[in-house]
Protein backbone atom coordinates (compact mmCIF):
# COMPACT_ATOMS: atom_id res chain seq x y z
CA UNK A 1 0.00 0.00 0.00
CA UNK A 2 1.27 3.31 -1.01
CA UNK A 3 1.21 6.04 1.51
CA UNK A 4 0.07 9.93 0.26
CA UNK A 5 3.23 11.73 1.35
CA UNK A 6 2.92 14.57 4.01
CA UNK A 7 1.25 17.79 2.20
CA UNK A 8 3.67 20.70 3.96
CA UNK A 9 4.40 24.33 2.92
CA UNK A 10 7.58 25.84 3.06
CA UNK A 11 6.62 29.52 3.96
CA UNK A 12 9.74 30.69 5.77
CA UNK A 13 9.24 34.26 6.43
CA UNK A 14 11.97 37.10 5.80
CA UNK A 15 14.24 37.45 9.33
CA UNK A 16 15.34 40.77 9.39
CA UNK A 17 14.04 44.08 8.89
CA UNK A 18 15.76 47.12 8.97
CA UNK A 19 14.69 50.41 10.59
CA UNK A 20 16.23 53.83 11.35
CA UNK A 21 18.00 54.58 14.36
CA UNK A 22 19.63 57.67 16.21
CA UNK A 23 23.14 56.71 17.92
CA UNK A 24 24.89 58.49 21.02
CA UNK A 25 26.18 60.67 18.21
CA UNK A 26 23.08 62.43 16.79
CA UNK A 27 23.57 59.81 13.48
CA UNK A 28 20.90 58.01 12.06
CA UNK A 29 21.85 54.35 11.57
CA UNK A 30 19.77 51.88 9.34
CA UNK A 31 19.69 48.76 11.62
CA UNK A 32 18.64 45.13 11.29
CA UNK A 33 16.53 44.11 13.64
CA UNK A 34 14.85 40.40 14.01
CA UNK A 35 10.79 39.70 12.53
CA UNK A 36 8.40 38.64 15.48
CA UNK A 37 5.35 37.09 14.48
CA UNK A 38 1.98 35.45 15.68
CA UNK A 39 1.54 32.16 14.43
CA UNK A 40 -1.73 30.31 15.70
CA UNK A 41 -1.91 26.79 15.53
CA UNK A 42 -4.80 24.55 14.53
CA UNK A 43 -4.98 21.60 14.48
CA UNK A 44 -7.79 19.52 12.88
CA UNK A 45 -9.76 23.17 13.40
CA UNK A 46 -9.30 23.28 16.64
CA UNK A 47 -6.91 26.08 18.09
CA UNK A 48 -4.18 25.23 20.03
CA UNK A 49 -1.66 28.11 20.93
CA UNK A 50 -0.11 31.32 19.50
CA UNK A 51 3.40 31.23 19.73
CA UNK A 52 5.12 34.31 18.70
CA UNK A 53 7.87 33.73 16.13
CA UNK A 54 10.74 34.36 14.04
CA UNK A 55 8.99 32.32 11.37
CA UNK A 56 12.01 31.51 9.95
CA UNK A 57 11.11 27.37 9.88
CA UNK A 58 7.38 27.56 10.79
CA UNK A 59 6.17 24.03 9.94
CA UNK A 60 8.77 22.64 11.27
CA UNK A 61 7.90 24.46 14.47
CA UNK A 62 4.27 23.69 14.59
CA UNK A 63 5.01 19.92 14.23
CA UNK A 64 7.89 20.30 16.78
CA UNK A 65 5.40 21.48 19.21
CA UNK A 66 2.74 18.75 19.11
CA UNK A 67 5.35 15.79 19.26
CA UNK A 68 7.09 17.69 22.36
CA UNK A 69 3.20 18.46 23.74
CA UNK A 70 2.47 15.15 22.86
CA UNK A 71 -0.57 16.01 21.14
CA UNK A 72 0.08 13.79 18.19
CA UNK A 73 1.99 10.43 18.32
CA UNK A 74 3.04 9.16 14.92
CA UNK A 75 3.47 11.50 11.73
CA UNK A 76 1.98 9.16 9.87
CA UNK A 77 -1.41 10.56 11.26
CA UNK A 78 -0.84 13.59 9.64
CA UNK A 79 -1.63 14.64 6.45
CA UNK A 80 -0.97 18.22 5.78
CA UNK A 81 0.64 21.47 7.72
CA UNK A 82 0.02 24.39 5.71
CA UNK A 83 1.51 27.87 6.54
CA UNK A 84 -0.61 31.01 5.96
CA UNK A 85 0.75 34.36 7.16
CA UNK A 86 -2.21 36.22 5.59
CA UNK A 87 -3.90 34.91 8.32
CA UNK A 88 -0.96 34.02 10.85
CA UNK A 89 -2.08 30.75 11.43
CA UNK A 90 -0.60 27.14 10.75
CA UNK A 91 -3.69 24.52 9.65
CA UNK A 92 -2.59 20.80 10.63
CA UNK A 93 -4.25 18.27 9.00
CA UNK A 94 -4.94 14.48 10.48
CA UNK A 95 -5.07 11.84 7.96
CA UNK A 96 -8.43 10.51 9.97
CA UNK A 97 -9.85 14.15 9.26
CA UNK A 98 -9.16 13.83 5.07
CA UNK A 99 -9.77 10.50 5.21
CA UNK A 100 -13.62 10.55 7.41
CA UNK A 101 -13.93 13.81 7.50
CA UNK A 102 -14.02 14.15 11.32
CA UNK A 103 -11.58 15.06 12.96
CA UNK A 104 -9.21 13.79 15.08
CA UNK A 105 -11.04 15.20 18.31
CA UNK A 106 -14.10 13.87 17.29
CA UNK A 107 -12.44 10.25 15.91
CA UNK A 108 -10.06 9.12 17.96
CA UNK A 109 -10.40 7.13 20.92
CA UNK A 110 -8.33 8.70 23.04
CA UNK A 111 -9.64 11.88 22.41
CA UNK A 112 -10.72 12.22 26.08
CA UNK A 113 -6.87 11.99 26.68
CA UNK A 114 -5.80 14.18 24.58
CA UNK A 115 -8.73 17.21 25.90
CA UNK A 116 -7.16 16.36 29.26
CA UNK A 117 -3.59 17.15 28.04
CA UNK A 118 -4.76 20.14 26.02
CA UNK A 119 -6.47 20.99 29.75
CA UNK A 120 -3.43 20.48 31.65
CA UNK A 121 -1.26 21.72 29.39
CA UNK A 122 -3.18 25.36 29.51
CA UNK A 123 -2.62 25.56 33.64
CA UNK A 124 1.25 25.88 32.46
CA UNK A 125 2.74 29.39 30.74
CA UNK A 126 5.53 31.41 31.36
CA UNK A 127 8.61 31.93 29.85
CA UNK A 128 11.41 29.76 31.92
CA UNK A 129 8.75 27.06 30.92
CA UNK A 130 6.99 27.23 27.88
CA UNK A 131 3.55 25.26 28.56
CA UNK A 132 4.88 22.06 28.94
CA UNK A 133 5.28 21.56 32.96
CA UNK A 134 2.53 20.10 34.55
CA UNK A 135 2.05 16.85 31.53
CA UNK A 136 5.84 16.49 30.83
CA UNK A 137 7.79 16.58 34.75
CA UNK A 138 5.47 12.91 35.08
CA UNK A 139 6.62 11.56 31.95
CA UNK A 140 10.24 12.07 32.55
CA UNK A 141 10.79 8.67 34.80
CA UNK A 142 10.22 7.22 31.64
CA UNK A 143 13.50 8.57 29.63
CA UNK A 144 16.03 6.86 29.38
CA UNK A 145 19.36 8.14 27.75
CA UNK A 146 21.84 5.77 26.12
CA UNK A 147 24.06 5.09 28.62
CA UNK A 148 27.18 4.03 26.08
CA UNK A 149 27.77 7.24 23.72
CA UNK A 150 31.01 8.82 24.49
CA UNK A 151 31.43 12.87 23.42
CA UNK A 152 35.01 14.01 23.27
CA UNK A 153 36.88 17.14 23.97
CA UNK A 154 38.16 17.88 20.54
CA UNK A 155 34.47 17.03 19.28
CA UNK A 156 32.97 19.61 21.74
CA UNK A 157 35.57 22.29 20.55
CA UNK A 158 34.61 21.48 16.64
CA UNK A 159 30.96 21.97 17.77
CA UNK A 160 32.06 25.39 19.95
CA UNK A 161 34.18 26.83 16.91
CA UNK A 162 31.48 25.82 14.21
CA UNK A 163 28.77 27.99 16.37
CA UNK A 164 31.22 30.64 16.63
CA UNK A 165 31.82 30.93 12.90
CA UNK A 166 28.42 29.88 11.42
CA UNK A 167 26.22 32.77 9.84
CA UNK A 168 23.18 33.91 12.10
CA UNK A 169 20.55 36.05 12.68
CA UNK A 170 21.91 36.88 15.85
CA UNK A 171 24.86 38.52 14.59
CA UNK A 172 23.33 40.55 12.43
CA UNK A 173 19.97 41.91 14.39
CA UNK A 174 20.56 40.46 18.18
CA UNK A 175 17.27 39.83 20.08
CA UNK A 176 17.12 35.63 18.77
CA UNK A 177 18.25 32.43 20.50
CA UNK A 178 19.70 29.91 18.13
CA UNK A 179 19.65 25.85 18.70
CA UNK A 180 21.83 23.26 16.99
CA UNK A 181 21.39 19.66 16.46
CA UNK A 182 25.75 18.40 15.70
CA UNK A 183 26.63 14.98 14.74
CA UNK A 184 28.53 12.74 17.38
CA UNK A 185 29.04 9.94 14.96
CA UNK A 186 31.50 9.26 11.76
CA UNK A 187 33.78 11.34 9.66
CA UNK A 188 31.58 14.62 10.48
CA UNK A 189 31.29 14.93 14.07
CA UNK A 190 30.82 18.36 15.91
CA UNK A 191 29.64 19.73 12.08
CA UNK A 192 25.63 21.35 12.40
CA UNK A 193 23.05 19.11 10.95
CA UNK A 194 20.27 21.81 11.61
CA UNK A 195 20.06 25.21 12.94
CA UNK A 196 17.61 26.78 13.73
CA UNK A 197 16.64 30.48 15.23
CA UNK A 198 13.73 31.67 17.35
CA UNK A 199 12.75 34.63 19.52
CA UNK A 200 11.49 32.48 21.87
CA UNK A 201 14.44 29.76 22.82
CA UNK A 202 11.24 27.17 23.08
CA UNK A 203 10.61 27.47 19.36
CA UNK A 204 14.05 27.03 18.20
CA UNK A 205 13.96 23.95 20.39
CA UNK A 206 10.67 22.71 18.78
CA UNK A 207 12.17 23.89 15.60
CA UNK A 208 14.43 21.62 16.21
CA UNK A 209 12.29 18.76 17.13
CA UNK A 210 10.15 19.00 14.02
CA UNK A 211 12.81 18.52 11.51
CA UNK A 212 14.01 15.52 13.59
CA UNK A 213 10.52 14.07 13.30
CA UNK A 214 10.38 15.02 10.14
CA UNK A 215 13.55 13.39 8.84
CA UNK A 216 13.43 10.80 11.15
CA UNK A 217 16.58 11.52 13.35
CA UNK A 218 17.63 9.97 16.24
CA UNK A 219 18.75 11.73 19.19
CA UNK A 220 21.40 9.02 20.33
CA UNK A 221 24.44 10.20 18.14
CA UNK A 222 23.86 13.75 18.52
CA UNK A 223 24.64 16.44 20.26
CA UNK A 224 22.22 19.60 21.03
CA UNK A 225 23.94 22.72 21.37
CA UNK A 226 21.91 26.57 22.35
CA UNK A 227 23.42 29.74 22.99
CA UNK A 228 20.47 29.97 25.74
CA UNK A 229 19.98 29.36 29.15
CA UNK A 230 19.97 25.52 30.82
CA UNK A 231 16.94 25.91 32.08
CA UNK A 232 14.14 22.66 33.47
CA UNK A 233 12.66 23.73 29.75
CA UNK A 234 16.20 22.91 27.63
CA UNK A 235 16.83 19.67 29.75
CA UNK A 236 13.37 18.21 29.47
CA UNK A 237 12.97 18.68 25.88
CA UNK A 238 16.56 17.60 24.91
CA UNK A 239 15.67 14.57 26.63
CA UNK A 240 12.21 13.75 25.38
CA UNK A 241 14.63 14.12 21.87
CA UNK A 242 16.98 11.24 23.36
CA UNK A 243 19.57 13.61 22.88
CA UNK A 244 22.42 12.62 25.49
CA UNK A 245 24.90 15.66 25.01
CA UNK A 246 23.71 19.34 26.10
CA UNK A 247 26.14 21.93 25.84
CA UNK A 248 25.63 25.70 26.17
CA UNK A 249 27.21 28.83 25.71
CA UNK A 250 25.27 30.03 28.89
CA UNK A 251 25.03 29.36 32.44
CA UNK A 252 22.30 26.79 33.89
CA UNK A 253 19.41 26.88 36.34
CA UNK A 254 19.18 24.45 39.64
CA UNK A 255 16.21 23.05 38.12
CA UNK A 256 18.25 22.39 34.80
CA UNK A 257 20.52 20.98 36.66
CA UNK A 258 18.88 18.51 38.77
CA UNK A 259 16.68 17.25 35.87
CA UNK A 260 20.03 16.34 33.59
CA UNK A 261 21.16 14.83 36.57
CA UNK A 262 17.93 12.68 37.37
CA UNK A 263 17.55 11.46 33.25
CA UNK A 264 21.57 10.95 33.22
CA UNK A 265 22.23 14.15 30.40
CA UNK A 266 26.00 14.70 30.42
CA UNK A 267 25.07 18.75 30.40
CA UNK A 268 27.95 21.16 29.38
CA UNK A 269 27.65 24.85 30.18
CA UNK A 270 29.52 28.18 29.46
CA UNK A 271 31.21 27.22 26.67
CA UNK A 272 33.59 30.09 25.66
CA UNK A 273 36.60 30.08 23.68
CA UNK A 274 37.98 27.35 24.70
CA UNK A 275 36.68 27.18 28.29
CA UNK A 276 33.50 25.04 29.25
CA UNK A 277 32.26 23.90 32.57
CA UNK A 278 30.99 19.71 32.63
CA UNK A 279 28.31 20.08 35.21
CA UNK A 280 26.37 16.54 34.86
CA UNK A 281 26.78 13.09 33.25
CA UNK A 282 30.51 13.41 33.43
CA UNK A 283 31.03 9.27 32.34
CA UNK A 284 30.53 9.98 28.84
CA UNK A 285 32.48 12.77 28.35
CA UNK A 286 36.30 12.28 27.65
CA UNK A 287 38.70 14.34 28.18
CA UNK A 288 42.44 15.05 27.76
CA UNK A 289 42.72 16.68 31.06
CA UNK A 290 40.97 13.91 32.73
CA UNK A 291 43.20 11.03 31.72
CA UNK A 292 46.13 13.10 33.50
CA UNK A 293 44.44 13.89 36.58
CA UNK A 294 42.88 10.40 37.15
CA UNK B 1 -14.29 52.71 58.19
CA UNK B 2 -10.47 51.55 58.76
CA UNK B 3 -9.47 49.09 56.18
CA UNK B 4 -7.70 45.45 56.92
CA UNK B 5 -4.01 45.84 54.81
CA UNK B 6 -3.41 42.89 52.57
CA UNK B 7 -1.71 39.91 54.54
CA UNK B 8 1.36 39.20 52.58
CA UNK B 9 3.56 37.12 53.75
CA UNK B 10 7.59 37.45 52.27
CA UNK B 11 9.09 34.41 51.18
CA UNK B 12 11.59 34.83 48.90
CA UNK B 13 14.47 32.08 48.24
CA UNK B 14 17.63 31.97 48.17
CA UNK B 15 18.67 32.61 44.80
CA UNK B 16 21.79 30.72 44.44
CA UNK B 17 22.86 27.28 44.91
CA UNK B 18 26.87 26.30 44.61
CA UNK B 19 27.52 22.65 42.40
CA UNK B 20 30.62 21.48 41.64
CA UNK B 21 31.48 21.23 37.82
CA UNK B 22 34.41 20.56 36.04
CA UNK B 23 36.62 22.26 34.04
CA UNK B 24 38.58 21.86 30.85
CA UNK B 25 41.78 21.58 33.02
CA UNK B 26 39.92 19.19 34.69
CA UNK B 27 39.73 20.49 37.66
CA UNK B 28 36.46 20.39 40.04
CA UNK B 29 35.52 24.20 40.12
CA UNK B 30 32.30 25.18 42.49
CA UNK B 31 29.99 26.92 40.47
CA UNK B 32 26.82 29.15 41.35
CA UNK B 33 24.16 28.50 39.44
CA UNK B 34 20.72 29.82 39.78
CA UNK B 35 17.34 28.72 41.78
CA UNK B 36 14.44 27.63 39.11
CA UNK B 37 11.14 26.73 41.11
CA UNK B 38 7.58 25.80 39.85
CA UNK B 39 5.23 28.74 41.25
CA UNK B 40 1.58 27.83 40.91
CA UNK B 41 -0.93 30.44 41.31
CA UNK B 42 -4.15 30.10 43.16
CA UNK B 43 -6.88 32.58 42.64
CA UNK B 44 -9.39 31.85 45.49
CA UNK B 45 -8.72 27.99 45.10
CA UNK B 46 -8.59 27.85 41.06
CA UNK B 47 -5.81 27.21 39.73
CA UNK B 48 -4.17 29.69 37.41
CA UNK B 49 -0.83 29.16 36.12
CA UNK B 50 2.75 27.23 36.81
CA UNK B 51 5.80 29.63 36.57
CA UNK B 52 8.84 28.84 36.80
CA UNK B 53 10.70 31.55 38.71
CA UNK B 54 13.69 32.24 41.23
CA UNK B 55 11.63 32.87 43.84
CA UNK B 56 13.27 36.26 45.08
CA UNK B 57 9.89 38.02 44.62
CA UNK B 58 7.41 35.38 44.74
CA UNK B 59 4.55 37.85 46.25
CA UNK B 60 5.26 40.72 44.19
CA UNK B 61 5.25 38.39 41.12
CA UNK B 62 1.81 36.78 41.68
CA UNK B 63 0.25 40.12 42.20
CA UNK B 64 1.74 41.38 38.66
CA UNK B 65 1.00 38.32 37.02
CA UNK B 66 -2.77 39.10 38.13
CA UNK B 67 -2.09 42.95 37.10
CA UNK B 68 -0.80 42.31 34.03
CA UNK B 69 -3.10 39.64 33.09
CA UNK B 70 -5.97 41.61 34.28
CA UNK B 71 -7.94 38.84 36.18
CA UNK B 72 -7.79 41.83 39.54
CA UNK B 73 -8.58 45.02 38.54
CA UNK B 74 -7.96 46.73 42.23
CA UNK B 75 -5.79 45.62 44.52
CA UNK B 76 -8.01 46.41 47.35
CA UNK B 77 -10.49 43.39 46.21
CA UNK B 78 -7.41 41.05 47.19
CA UNK B 79 -7.34 40.06 50.90
CA UNK B 80 -4.29 37.99 51.42
CA UNK B 81 -1.05 36.69 49.42
CA UNK B 82 0.66 33.74 50.97
CA UNK B 83 3.85 31.90 49.38
CA UNK B 84 3.84 28.28 50.27
CA UNK B 85 7.27 26.69 49.05
CA UNK B 86 6.45 23.52 50.81
CA UNK B 87 3.50 22.80 48.18
CA UNK B 88 5.32 25.22 45.43
CA UNK B 89 2.42 27.14 45.79
CA UNK B 90 0.68 30.94 46.06
CA UNK B 91 -2.55 31.27 47.34
CA UNK B 92 -4.57 34.51 46.48
CA UNK B 93 -7.42 35.38 48.55
CA UNK B 94 -9.98 37.58 47.91
CA UNK B 95 -11.62 39.66 50.41
CA UNK B 96 -15.16 38.67 48.71
CA UNK B 97 -14.39 35.50 49.94
CA UNK B 98 -13.18 36.54 53.14
CA UNK B 99 -16.69 38.15 53.73
CA UNK B 100 -19.18 35.88 52.36
CA UNK B 101 -17.33 32.18 52.00
CA UNK B 102 -17.94 32.82 48.57
CA UNK B 103 -15.23 32.92 45.55
CA UNK B 104 -14.90 35.56 43.40
CA UNK B 105 -15.73 33.01 40.83
CA UNK B 106 -19.15 32.10 42.64
CA UNK B 107 -19.55 36.27 43.62
CA UNK B 108 -18.60 38.49 41.12
CA UNK B 109 -21.24 39.75 38.20
CA UNK B 110 -18.77 39.67 35.58
CA UNK B 111 -17.10 36.20 36.46
CA UNK B 112 -18.20 35.28 33.16
CA UNK B 113 -16.20 37.54 31.06
CA UNK B 114 -13.48 36.18 33.87
CA UNK B 115 -14.16 32.78 32.46
CA UNK B 116 -13.49 33.84 29.30
CA UNK B 117 -10.72 35.88 29.68
CA UNK B 118 -8.96 33.03 31.30
CA UNK B 119 -10.08 30.74 28.56
CA UNK B 120 -8.42 33.04 26.07
CA UNK B 121 -5.60 33.54 28.37
CA UNK B 122 -5.09 29.46 28.05
CA UNK B 123 -4.75 29.45 24.51
CA UNK B 124 -1.73 31.59 24.23
CA UNK B 125 1.50 30.94 25.45
CA UNK B 126 5.11 30.53 24.67
CA UNK B 127 7.71 32.49 25.57
CA UNK B 128 8.42 35.48 23.16
CA UNK B 129 5.20 36.21 24.40
CA UNK B 130 3.88 34.76 27.77
CA UNK B 131 0.82 34.29 27.50
CA UNK B 132 -1.04 37.01 27.04
CA UNK B 133 -1.23 37.69 23.36
CA UNK B 134 -5.05 37.33 22.82
CA UNK B 135 -6.33 39.73 25.32
CA UNK B 136 -3.85 41.99 25.68
CA UNK B 137 -3.04 43.08 21.67
CA UNK B 138 -6.63 44.14 21.51
CA UNK B 139 -6.65 46.66 24.84
CA UNK B 140 -2.98 48.53 23.44
CA UNK B 141 -5.74 50.88 21.98
CA UNK B 142 -6.89 52.05 25.11
CA UNK B 143 -2.81 52.64 26.69
CA UNK B 144 -2.32 56.63 26.21
CA UNK B 145 1.45 57.28 27.50
CA UNK B 146 2.06 60.76 28.43
CA UNK B 147 3.72 63.06 25.86
CA UNK B 148 4.97 65.63 28.45
CA UNK B 149 8.05 64.12 30.04
CA UNK B 150 11.47 63.76 28.93
CA UNK B 151 14.45 61.57 29.46
CA UNK B 152 17.79 62.96 29.00
CA UNK B 153 20.85 61.55 27.55
CA UNK B 154 22.32 62.18 31.25
CA UNK B 155 20.15 60.28 33.12
CA UNK B 156 20.38 57.73 30.48
CA UNK B 157 23.89 57.48 31.04
CA UNK B 158 23.28 57.47 35.11
CA UNK B 159 20.78 54.39 34.58
CA UNK B 160 23.24 52.21 32.11
CA UNK B 161 26.05 52.92 34.83
CA UNK B 162 23.64 52.40 37.89
CA UNK B 163 22.93 48.99 36.17
CA UNK B 164 26.62 48.24 35.14
CA UNK B 165 27.59 48.40 38.62
CA UNK B 166 24.67 47.35 40.37
CA UNK B 167 24.61 43.71 42.53
CA UNK B 168 23.47 40.66 40.59
CA UNK B 169 22.30 36.88 40.76
CA UNK B 170 23.38 37.50 37.01
CA UNK B 171 26.83 38.51 37.62
CA UNK B 172 27.47 35.38 39.97
CA UNK B 173 25.51 32.65 38.47
CA UNK B 174 24.11 34.00 34.93
CA UNK B 175 20.89 32.34 33.43
CA UNK B 176 18.50 35.11 34.76
CA UNK B 177 16.99 38.33 33.46
CA UNK B 178 16.97 41.18 35.26
CA UNK B 179 14.51 44.58 35.42
CA UNK B 180 14.89 47.83 36.63
CA UNK B 181 12.50 50.61 37.53
CA UNK B 182 14.28 53.78 37.79
CA UNK B 183 13.62 57.37 38.41
CA UNK B 184 12.66 59.99 35.92
CA UNK B 185 12.01 63.09 38.34
CA UNK B 186 13.19 65.11 41.27
CA UNK B 187 16.92 64.72 42.44
CA UNK B 188 17.77 61.19 42.13
CA UNK B 189 16.92 60.92 38.53
CA UNK B 190 18.64 57.56 36.88
CA UNK B 191 18.42 56.12 40.36
CA UNK B 192 17.43 52.56 40.74
CA UNK B 193 13.89 52.53 42.70
CA UNK B 194 13.57 48.72 42.18
CA UNK B 195 15.38 45.73 40.97
CA UNK B 196 13.71 41.82 40.18
CA UNK B 197 15.78 38.83 38.43
CA UNK B 198 14.34 36.17 37.37
CA UNK B 199 14.87 33.05 35.24
CA UNK B 200 11.98 34.28 32.79
CA UNK B 201 12.22 37.97 31.46
CA UNK B 202 8.69 38.09 31.62
CA UNK B 203 8.58 37.23 35.45
CA UNK B 204 10.71 39.96 36.67
CA UNK B 205 8.57 42.52 34.62
CA UNK B 206 5.35 41.42 36.29
CA UNK B 207 7.04 41.51 39.68
CA UNK B 208 8.38 45.41 39.12
CA UNK B 209 4.12 45.58 37.69
CA UNK B 210 3.56 43.85 41.38
CA UNK B 211 5.68 45.93 43.30
CA UNK B 212 4.42 49.67 41.56
CA UNK B 213 1.16 48.16 42.30
CA UNK B 214 1.44 47.50 45.81
CA UNK B 215 3.29 50.33 46.75
CA UNK B 216 1.10 53.04 44.20
CA UNK B 217 4.12 53.87 42.56
CA UNK B 218 3.39 55.46 39.01
CA UNK B 219 5.07 54.59 35.86
CA UNK B 220 4.71 58.38 34.20
CA UNK B 221 7.95 59.60 35.21
CA UNK B 222 9.51 56.42 35.70
CA UNK B 223 12.35 54.79 33.40
CA UNK B 224 11.95 50.72 32.71
CA UNK B 225 15.01 49.05 31.87
CA UNK B 226 15.71 45.58 31.18
CA UNK B 227 18.90 43.35 30.12
CA UNK B 228 16.39 41.03 27.89
CA UNK B 229 15.72 41.53 24.43
CA UNK B 230 12.51 44.42 23.74
CA UNK B 231 9.63 41.68 22.72
CA UNK B 232 6.56 42.66 22.19
CA UNK B 233 5.58 41.30 25.45
CA UNK B 234 8.07 43.72 26.70
CA UNK B 235 7.09 46.68 25.42
CA UNK B 236 2.66 45.49 25.95
CA UNK B 237 3.91 45.58 29.19
CA UNK B 238 5.31 48.55 29.94
CA UNK B 239 2.86 50.33 28.13
CA UNK B 240 0.44 49.03 30.61
CA UNK B 241 2.63 49.99 33.45
CA UNK B 242 2.21 53.09 31.87
CA UNK B 243 5.70 53.88 31.18
CA UNK B 244 6.98 56.00 28.85
CA UNK B 245 10.92 54.86 28.55
CA UNK B 246 11.82 51.96 27.71
CA UNK B 247 15.51 50.85 27.76
CA UNK B 248 17.68 47.73 27.06
CA UNK B 249 20.68 46.40 27.34
CA UNK B 250 19.92 43.93 23.87
CA UNK B 251 18.08 44.45 20.58
CA UNK B 252 14.52 44.38 19.83
CA UNK B 253 12.17 42.45 16.95
CA UNK B 254 10.00 43.74 14.72
CA UNK B 255 6.44 43.31 16.34
CA UNK B 256 8.63 45.16 19.53
CA UNK B 257 9.42 48.06 17.30
CA UNK B 258 5.88 48.30 15.65
CA UNK B 259 4.32 48.15 19.34
CA UNK B 260 6.71 50.48 20.43
CA UNK B 261 5.65 52.72 17.88
CA UNK B 262 1.81 52.87 17.76
CA UNK B 263 1.75 53.27 22.04
CA UNK B 264 4.15 56.21 21.07
CA UNK B 265 6.76 54.67 23.91
CA UNK B 266 10.27 56.05 23.77
CA UNK B 267 12.39 53.01 23.56
CA UNK B 268 16.26 52.66 23.14
CA UNK B 269 18.26 49.54 22.66
CA UNK B 270 21.79 48.44 22.48
CA UNK B 271 22.80 50.31 25.73
CA UNK B 272 26.42 49.60 26.49
CA UNK B 273 29.28 51.54 27.77
CA UNK B 274 28.12 55.06 26.61
CA UNK B 275 26.85 53.34 23.24
CA UNK B 276 22.92 53.05 22.52
CA UNK B 277 20.48 53.51 19.77
CA UNK B 278 17.10 55.11 20.04
CA UNK B 279 14.15 53.76 18.31
CA UNK B 280 11.04 55.43 18.30
CA UNK B 281 9.24 57.73 20.24
CA UNK B 282 11.94 60.50 19.93
CA UNK B 283 10.69 63.68 21.00
CA UNK B 284 10.86 62.65 24.20
CA UNK B 285 14.67 62.16 24.38
CA UNK B 286 16.87 64.87 24.77
CA UNK B 287 20.29 64.65 24.04
CA UNK B 288 23.60 67.43 22.88
CA UNK B 289 24.27 65.50 20.05
CA UNK B 290 20.48 66.46 18.92
CA UNK B 291 21.13 69.86 19.78
CA UNK B 292 24.13 69.94 17.50
CA UNK B 293 22.17 68.32 14.49
CA UNK B 294 19.12 70.04 14.50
Amino acid sequence: MSVTPLEISANARPSTFEVEAINEHGVSVPTAIAGEHPLTLYLDKRELVTLMTLGAAPEQLALGYLRNQRLVADLADLAAVQVDWETDSVAITSRILRATGKTMWESQPGSAELDSRLARRTITSGCGQGSMFGDLMETLDQVVLPAAPRLSEEVLFTVMERMRTHESIYRVAGAVHGCALCSNAGDDRGEILRFVEDVGRHNAVDAIAGWMWLEQVDGADKIFYTTGRLTSEMVIKAAQMGIPFLVSRSGLTQMGYEIARKVGMTMIGRCQGRHYLLFTGKDRFVAPSANLLA
